[in-house]
């Protein structure tokens, strides 16, 4: 099936390295806007209804040309094989990413026609998108789900160092969503060097931390 | 973008009245079968460690030439009009479906290979489904989320009248999902004609029946 890119994201990851493992975990704002055919207001008419959309889009740096039945997701430590189908793994027959994200607002701009402002995505800037869908409760929502591998979000909290010098450098309004992305530790699960520098771009800047035992350290920020 | 069919569903609907409105609104039993490039155990490896699946699939049935801003979804009665985007109406840019479905298990089977049982689908029989994920209920749950027009799903409840000379004729296993279906009231929202016999085919039955105020009688069943 031949399917048409109808919008993208604007967000401030620019490169894999960093970006939250799944939507939802750091309140990084984004926004949506869409190709010129599709820049019609009607289209999203009483979409405010909703608190959660549904983005299905490309995973677009992640294109393949054949597939693998098994995967080694990081969250593993990246040396036990799962099933592709078991995990949300942008190595699939499709690249498709599925994402809820929080709808903050639309607005419309002379430019760029109806722009919706959403929270919690975890797509690279520039992400290509070829549908948007209202998230309903009352058949997505399944809390009791049993969540496989996946489940635990908590073991990935660290504690975040990041000295005043350099958080001034970050723009106010994107300082707490930063720091939610740091606390997940944005490391490969499998590389625990306490000495290494990484290095990670976010809005523009470059964040360089080290991590050692429970906590993250910012050792510098630079403009990227 | 391109992308592959990997698998289809076997449903017990053959036509689209009928359908439940969404994903998870009656125990339907149906099964996932892989194309032949996808018979593989390996990607479906730990798979059962989830209770809840995503499909993504096609509406085959519902693919049109153009696109139109705003859609009349029947469970509005059909004569108000909302954004394409705020509904998951079929008739959207791009004909993708997107449903959570409960994971029953997974069967081998000599001819099919790697089977996933799964309950709560909305596709009709033989959809193409394109991806598998599991559900993550700790990022695709939000529970207090708003629902908008779509949310009530209480609103739908009629009392089934199913005469046991013609519940007799259903295998046994399907007798509670259909009654279920029918209890939702699969007629359009717009039409509300007590004496009107309506048929609708279910597990190779045809299902005749009327509603007169909050009562669904089931009035004939035959082959189909």
């Amino acid at each position: 099936m031949q399917i048409k890119q109808i919008a993208y994201i604007r967000s401030d990851f620019v490169e894999k390295f960093g970006i939250p493992r799944q939507s939802n975990l750091a309140d990084t704002r984004a926004e949506i806007h869409f190709l010129p055919e599709y820049q019609n207001a009607d289209a999203l008419r009483e979409i405010e209804a909703y608190d959660y959309l549904w983005l299905i889009w490309e995973f677009s740096e992640s294109i393949r040309d054949t597939w693998s039945p098994t995967v080694r997701p990081p969250r593993l430590g990246g040396n036990r094989r799962v099933g592709v189908f078991a995990t949300r793994s942008p190595f699939r027959p499709n690249p498709i990413g599925l994402s809820s994200v929080k709808l903050i607002g639309v607005e419309f701009r002379e430019k760029e026609g109806p722009v919706l402002i959403v929270e919690g995505a975890d797509l690279l800037d520039m992400t290509p998108i070829y549908d948007i869908k209202p998230y309903l409760p009352y058949v997505d929502s399944h809390p009791e789900a049993k969540g496989g591998f996946a489940e635990e979000k908590k073991d990935y909290k660290l504690d975040v160092n990041f000295p005043e010098m350099y958080l001034e450098q970050i723009p106010a309004e994107k300082r707490a969503a930063l720091i939610q992305i740091l606390g997940q530790d944005p490391r490969p699960s499998y590389q625990k060097d306490p000495v290494r520098i990484y290095g990670m771009s976010y809005a523009g800047m470059e964040i360089h931390f080290r991590v050692d035992k429970e906590t993250l350290y910012v050792t510098e920020v630079e403009r990227s």
